[in-house]
């Protein structure tokens, strides 16, 4: 099994936000940091300085410690772009994969790459959700699972034997925000409250015969006659998007036993919620890209280059 | 057959626009006026003006002539709020239903309810599109006809000797305007020129298993992997959605014979593209406002109030 004998800096580095974890070789972590310094909100050439600022003394106290960067850090618009490795993959297509960037100490770090997937009608991506699951499977590897990371951009995965074998993103979340911010439904509603009866309302809208684009319209019209109250329309749209997303999903991917739910738990919450009333059975994971970090470490040599 | 039997100042007054018509006693259109004036470009207590601007020439050399008023003009947000009428429902339900209102030169104007479907999972609505069917069924009321009005919020709608028994409200049009000016998969279009190819393109990604929210993100991996080109992919997108909302109503409303296509041309022609591929008929009718208001104000005393 792949793991890290030494100790690691692993870097989880989204499109909002960047996580440092200082693991030692047990795969323990030791120490974690966090700014809202994603991609997003650094310009092109200032990644260095943000990894500096984080971790710079981890990294200066000690030298011999492999630096490892996940998540859309490798991608064009990040610091560099780390070419997909293709499914299925585990650890080992992956680790031998890992793109080498220069640090100006002569440190040399290394960005994970994403996975994409180009066998289906269209391709598919991911770029920091396969360092999660693989942190996911590190004790049980064996076997088929189904992981569900529900997010701005959803991924459903699917591994088998400790390598993902497929996957889909479905881009619910980012619907979600453009509905409640810019459409005529967000005119509707009221605060942020979650209200678990609308919530469960709007799941099962999602199962009526109509499609989504039609469901969608019934946030309107239950406001106007007043069946829902406005606290609840923010709920009831969740239900009808993550209803429809639930049910593409378990069409498409057909779990055979439970299914992983790896997310910010409220969220997860509610997915763990959609699938329980389709009879399927969850569990909720935490936060796992620290164990990926450093299982996918295991790849290189002890020194760290 | 309802029809008036004398002239009618008619007016479609909807969210963005709205169009006067001055029909004759057998329902011909002799003069027509169009302003950007619609429900919200319109303050509260402004609707009168609006009115004598366009048209207060025809009021007031025709003061036994009626005005009568369709659209989101009767909604709460317009001049004054006519209640729905229930479906099924045709000219008479309708026609007995005009809410009166009194101008301010003493002449009464009339508005035409909306329609509100009360029997299904969730209410539906609509506020005008009831004028332009019963317009289009001037001449072949009798059978059960299938209509589709594209737009912002598109309307399936059917119908059964002359009367709307059934109708379903899909945001296609406003979900593509989010998508194309808010998300991420805006930032990778240019250009608004319509691509035939990419349009099919899309039409095919509907039809494949995996969920709307799932295909969306297709427009995002085919730019990345350069399979469609950035000119293309607005209409890629525009196939994917178009070709959802006409999958989802062919499952729910099952034509029988021809789909007539009631709306703007570009976009009527989207839709014909799409049902044809479907195996489904189609027809194009060219604006049936203007005869559904004289139909309708044939329910009106001659002296128009």
């Amino acid at each position: 099994m792949s793991a890290a004998p030494h100790p690691v800096i692993g870097v989880d580095w989204g499109t909002s936000n960047v996580r440092a974890y200082l693991i030692d070789g047990a795969g323990t972590v030791h120490d974690r940091r966090a700014a809202p310094k994603g991609i997003l909100a650094v310009e092109a050439g200032g990644f260095e300085a943000v990894l500096q600022e984080l971790v710079g003394d981890w990294i200066s106290s000690m030298p011999a410690t492999p630096v490892i960067l996940s998540g859309m850090i490798g991608s064009r618009q990040g610091w560099r772009e780390a070419p997909y490795v293709e499914t299925p993959a585990g650890i080992a297509e992956v680790g031998a994969k890992l793109l080498p960037l220069e640090l100006a100490s002569g440190k040399r770090a290394w960005i994970v790459p994403g996975l994409a997937q180009r066998d289906g009608g269209a391709p598919d991506v991911m770029r920091g959700e396969e360092t999660q699951i693989f942190g996911a499977l590190a004790h049980e590897a064996r076997g088929r699972y189904l992981f569900c990371l529900p997010g701005t951009h959803s991924k459903w995965v699917e591994t088998e034997d400790g390598r993902i074998i497929r996957f889909a993103t479905h881009m619910t979340g980012e619907v979600f925000g453009l509905l409640t911010r810019h459409s005529i439904l967000g005119r509707m509603m009221e605060g942020e409250t979650a209200d678990k009866d609308r919530f469960a309302a709007g799941l099962d809208r999602a199962a009526d015969a109509g499609g989504l684009l039609h469901h969608l319209f019934s946030v309107r019209t239950r406001r106007l006659f007043d069946e829902i109250p406005a606290t609840g329309a923010r709920s009831y749209l969740s239900g009808i998007l993550i209803g429809h997303e639930v049910s593409a999903a378990l069409g498409a991917h057909k779990p055979e036993g439970t299914v992983a739910l790896l997310g910010e738990p409220e969220l997860a919450a509610l997915y763990a919620t959609a699938l329980t009333r389709r009879g399927i059975a969850t569990k909720t994971l935490a936060e796992t890209s620290a164990r990926g970090l450093w299982r996918i470490a295991g790849s290189l040599p002890a020194a760290g280059g």
